[in-house]
């Protein structure tokens, strides 16, 4: 189809004027249209720039942001990753290890520092420009965020000079390739802080903030535990809960040795059977349910079926109402129970065994994470009897120490937490040990289940352990005749009805044969809390929880 | 003083006449006094009988109840005991242990058998009347309730003939001396009838009771579980609880040589974060808990704190109202949380290897208590891949297997418990393996946090292990970026609030470079319940927790 012709093609008509509207509008589209057209030029100038500043950048395949990890952009490389804790063994060679960022700084256009950390590992890197090396890359390291997640590759190269401030001192890492695979935004809590010790015990709502030499205020314990999964990284919290994983497996490979079965018994409970105080109650469908304070009964029920050694790693519940630096309300609890032959003694040796070894293994297989934990809080050696030979201390004689030493107290009176921290530092000078037991305590003071001494009806086959002054255990023979433990239950001060739900089926297991038998209860925290000498139970508990606390 | 002269000393006095009541009074009293002397002389006759007999009972000193162990009244012997697997090599020497009664049977005046037991092991003794055993002995020993528990002394005696009803085939025992420690009462449920198979599956409230070929009426599992700690002591329950011990034990001894780290964490949440159904609530102190549904977030929050590895044993609570053959309401987590380094693939290799080993060690540790188990309920062996390499299925595959095999089902349809079972017997069929993986579940089917597929947008990075056709493990590649993370949670069905009390805490721990990771969840009891083909999961549970059931 032909065009019409122009309306200025040489007909007589005048040319339509253009109005003034139609002119701005015109103007205007011109302007756009130039607008755009420098707009587009600028784009290519900057382009082209670009891509020559990226022609020049002889590194821009070697850093930048990866795709997420597992979405569909992300191109594996299949190149092998080393622990880097073996980076002594790859002197001169190039490495691959994913990291985190400590800390980076551009020294100047062409050279920058990092510390990398894996684990309780950390090394020096460091980013020089070069002919392979882009200066664009050595501000891309140097300015990483604190706590960026790297995958690194650089090669090995052994130091004059021993590193101070990374735990690998006697090489650093030359960065040749650095991708971040997570970024990190800014921190609400830096992970240097929760390195630093404790203002105090850290109890109550107010975080104490106090001063140390260097001026740096520090962080107190409610503000490390609204942010735990950062104070978590601190290397003190991992070495802790590297120490406590420890302990757990040291207690397992002990008693397994001696043929004790794991046992896994229930946290919900259809009544609130061990006295019934302290317990959680629980929404059960439509009863009501009550959460275990102690796997006491069945462990208990378990030897009346005749599994002769029984353990249980599992949480204890306590609806105690105590804000103090050693109560959770759930805590990790180590139990035992087994059979013995003619005296419960025979059980408190496997106590002292087990527990004997677990420093002993501590020591030698956790000794970095102890170290490391005990520099930051200046916490003297755990001392071990030297004799091998544990102070089994009758409660009597207890009691008389701490009368010597000025305390008053009654042959049957419990123990404050003072008085037991005094009796610790009496057994410390006089024995030489942390670690003691105190045997044949006051029945008054123990549970309906123990058996009464044969020496003392006031006193009972029953024993406590003791870290640095404190509890870690309690323990006893327990009562394995069901008349004499029904009777004790009536006697006890409040009673306990053994025909009571719950209870009845535990006092009745005890008539079918059930062998004589003791054992004990440990909390795990404590074990980790006093071993390392720690202000706060909180800090060996990931999450921990006491009356205040139920998150995160 | 003198004495007033009696009445009839010779006075004149008639004396005075008793009344008929005073007759008959004296007269009684006259008989109860002969009574009374004849029964002192009786008394005192059997007294010199029974002294006459115990001079004649040779061996009065070598049985009889024992005072309570531990009280005032026992005398300690001292005399090293044996384990009673270990028998064998006491040939023709005299050894003491503890043991219970299985049976005792008085042959002849002069002639008892007993079954005795102790752990797995069984043992056949014999008491025969000689110079050095009494009648009395032997009656005393065939009279032995069943589950009485004795110290026994004895001869090991090599036997002629191998002996059918005892574990111990080739020795018996010539008891010298047998000492009750602990009386049984009649008992509620025999031990023999809880070594016999279960009628069934056992559910319902009513038992079933079959009769098999010998007509003894089966015990079905109420009547078992409601006296559980009796049925607890039967062999095949002993197996299980052993071989439930070491699945622990080996699944902690393999990823702790992998540098997995065991965590505890908080079982009592302050909000129900993972969508909020099937939580129990827990009144804690003046406001609502819950009990933790999984170690999920917790797990994860810990990637986020860098421990790289982290692995769990520890109670799960679900609030299901399922009342199936293969669900509780509080079970065993086994659960583990990884970083890996490109691709989620990574982390299934380390579940496959898990398994591997846990079936290999429990095939070589465990043989004797999986085959008196298995024995029982005559299941055939579990299969391993013969190549050592896991069948890794897609689920898409897996469907459209099904789908050849006649099953109806869409493509992103999640299969039901039969057509899972179905999918097991066809694995069987293509791949003789018994435990398979299923990878690239419709993401729909998944939990919000679950990494979608770089393939296929509707099919996540998530797989399922499975046992015998049943499922064993849940796990896939979380998503480790709080943005993407957010946004799933939003678009889930139910919709979950990423900012909900208890959500952002773990959604934020996933702002400052949280690596990529995934993991996975077992439950404990259904890897022993599939490994040993058992009908009913309540079976490895010690005190199983159903919607019916929180007692004992």
């Amino acid at each position: 189809m032909a065009e019409p012709a122009p309306a200025a093609s040489g007909s007589g008509d005048p040319p339509e004027q253009p109005s003034k509207n139609a002119l701005k509008k015109a103007q205007k589209e011109k302007e756009k249209a130039e607008k755009k057209a420098a707009a587009k030029a600028r784009e290519l100038a900057e382009r082209q720039k670009k891509d020559a500043a990226d022609a020049e950048d002889v590194s821009k395949d070697s850093y930048g942001e990866l795709p997420m990890i597992g979405s569909k952009d992300f191109k594996p490389t299949g190149k092998p990753r080393i622990d880097l804790s073996t980076i002594a063994e790859h002197e001169e060679k190039e490495v691959t290890f994913r990291c985190w960022v400590q800390n980076a700084r551009v020294q100047s256009a062409k050279l920058a520092f990092l510390n990398l950390r894996q684990g309780l590992t950390t090394v020096q890197a460091v980013v020089a420009a070069s002919e392979k090396i882009s200066k664009q890359m050595v501000k891309f390291c140097g300015s990483l965020n604190t706590e960026t997640t790297l995958a690194v590759t650089g090669l090995v190269k052994r130091v004059k000079e021993p590193i101070k401030s990374a735990t690998v001192k006697d090489f650093e890492l030359h960065i040749t390739a650095a991708f971040v695979e997570a970024k990190a935004d800014i921190l609400p809590l830096q992970v240097d802080d929760a390195e630093r010790p404790l203002p105090s015990e850290g109890l109550g709502d107010q975080d104490e903030q106090q001063t140390e030499g260097d001026a740096r205020p520090l962080v107190g314990l409610n503000t490390r535990l609204n942010n735990r999964t950062l104070d978590l990284r601190a290397t003190i919290n991992h070495a802790i809960f590297i120490i406590k994983s420890g302990v757990c497996q040291l207690f397992q490979e002990f008693l397994s040795q001696k043929g004790f079965v794991l046992i896994h018994t229930p946290k919900i409970l259809g009544a609130a059977s061990e006295g019934g105080a302290n317990v959680f109650e629980v929404k059960y469908f439509d009863r009501p349910a009550y959460l275990a304070q102690s796997p006491q009964f069945y462990k208990q029920m378990l030897i009346s079926s005749r599994y002769e050694k029984v353990m249980e790693i599992g949480p204890v519940f306590r609806a105690e109402n105590s804000n103090t630096a050693r109560h959770l309300t759930e805590f990790t609890g180590l139990d035992l129970e087994m059979e013995f032959q003619e005296n419960y003694h025979e059980v408190m040796s496997v106590l002292e065994d087990l527990m004997l070894f677990i420093f002993k293994e501590l020591n030698a297989r956790y000794k970095k994470e102890t170290d490391l934990v005990r520099g930051v809080y200046h916490v003297e050696d755990f001392k071990m009897p030297e004799s091998g030979k544990v102070p089994r201390i009758p409660f009597q004689e207890g009691i008389k120490m701490l009368r010597e030493a000025g305390e008053e107290l009654g042959d049957y009176d419990d123990l404050t937490t003072p008085q037991e921290k005094h009796l610790g530092r009496l057994v410390l000078e006089k024995y030489n040990s942390d670690f003691y037991i105190l045997d044949q305590f006051p029945i008054v003071l123990r549970p309906a289940y123990t058996m009464p001494s044969p020496h003392n009806p006031l006193l009972s086959n029953s024993y406590d352990m003791f870290m640095r002054g404190q509890e870690i255990l309690s323990g006893a023979q327990r009562i394995h005749d069901a008349d004499l433990l029904a009777e004790q239950m009536r006697k006890h001060d409040p009673p306990i009805d053994p025909n009571g739900p719950g209870t009845k089926e535990y006092v009745d297991s005890f008539r079918y044969g059930c062998p004589p038998h003791g054992g004990g209860g440990f909390g795990l925290e404590r074990i980790v809390q006093f071993w390392l000498g720690l202000p706060n139970i909180r800090m060996t508990s990931l999450f921990p929880r006491d009356p205040q606390r139920v998150t995160p």
